[in-house]
């Protein structure tokens, strides 16, 4: 397309366009919204990118991405520290925080265990996951990974790995999603259904 | 969904949900996959966006957007100097640029006539199309805005203004869009295809 736009135009939608799911048409009408907006706003815009990248890190217990030393849910003292649900990324915690259901507290792992994309346990945040769960007051360790191959294969690791910790481990269940229909639902699901059925009287 | 996030994070996606179609879910896999980016990478983008606000003005010749003084299309003297193009917005100087069938230079108007939006031909860069004709050497001027009621509405405007000058004033061609069928063509699509159709023999 270059030559039709005016260079700093064109650098900019590139920019744009190596945001996950953003094209090149959506880039260059992102690009031409920032040229017509005020010079107050680009600066804020800078601003956002450039504190989000310097001020976030992990938070020092449950590795969340906090702006802090400690993260707000972790430093939350009404909430049930003795229970960590375990999660692959930080949009998992806000997914759970969003049910308002949970009130124990998290450990983000930063991806699942995947050889074929060479994710080994080495890189995942597991060895702070052992560290807070030695210091004796966690009683009950959620797996919270996603029903995937990679999410189950996590959590049997991670279950196997704390066994000799004596603490208790669990897993969500699986089964019918709220106001799906059986008819949809794949056969994986349906037969997690049918095992973890409970019972009504 | 404060207090789920850490807030240089929020900040940032509040700043991505700001642009034009990006909605608060997108914004925020965009503000994660920009911490997740290097810091060379966020300043590259943070360049780019300041660079296209800073360098980025109106050419002075046919109000496109360039980086220059004159842009390209209407310093290049392969070009036909004596046809004008007139369009609404710089991304129609790129469509028809596409086409490759167009070889005059353009006027760009950023904008269209619209009174319930309150636009008025005193927002749109006509005074610069008049200093233009008016220097004498133009032949021909093709209004190429869209073809919507806006569209019709600033190209008969412009046409009345421009004919006590002396030029040539043409309109693009409205018809069937080629790849398209009768069935899915709306009535003033085909009432105007049966009205400019073309001898065969």
């Amino acid at each position: 397309m270059a030559g039709y736009y005016a260079l700093p135009l064109e650098l900019l939608a590139e920019e744009f366009a190596r945001l996950p799911g953003i094209g090149i048409k959506t880039a260059h009408r992102l690009a031409y919204s920032v040229i017509s907006r005020s010079d107050a706003e680009v600066q804020s815009f800078v601003d956002a990118l450039l504190s989000a990248k310097r001020d976030i890190h992990f938070c020092s217990c449950c590795q969340n991405l906090t702006e802090l030393e400690v993260c707000p849910i972790c430093s939350d003292e009404e909430r049930d520290q003795t229970t960590i649900c375990v999660v692959e990324s930080p949009k998992d915690v806000s997914a759970l925080e969003r049910s308002g259901e949970y009130h124990g507290v998290y450990h983000v792992l930063h991806g699942l265990i995947s050889p074929i994309d060479g994710v080994t346990p080495e890189n995942l945040h597991i060895r702070e996951l052992l560290s807070r769960i030695s210091k004796g007051s966690i009683q009950e360790v959620i797996m919270a990974t996603n029903p995937t191959v990679e999410g189950d294969a996590t959590a049997m690791y991670l279950a196997q790995l704390l066994e000799p910790l004596g603490v208790k481990v669990t897993r969500l269940a699986f089964g019918l999603p709220v106001g799906g229909t059986l008819e949809y639902a794949d056969e994986v699901t349906l037969y997690k259904a049918l095992e973890n059925r409970t019972i009504l009287h």
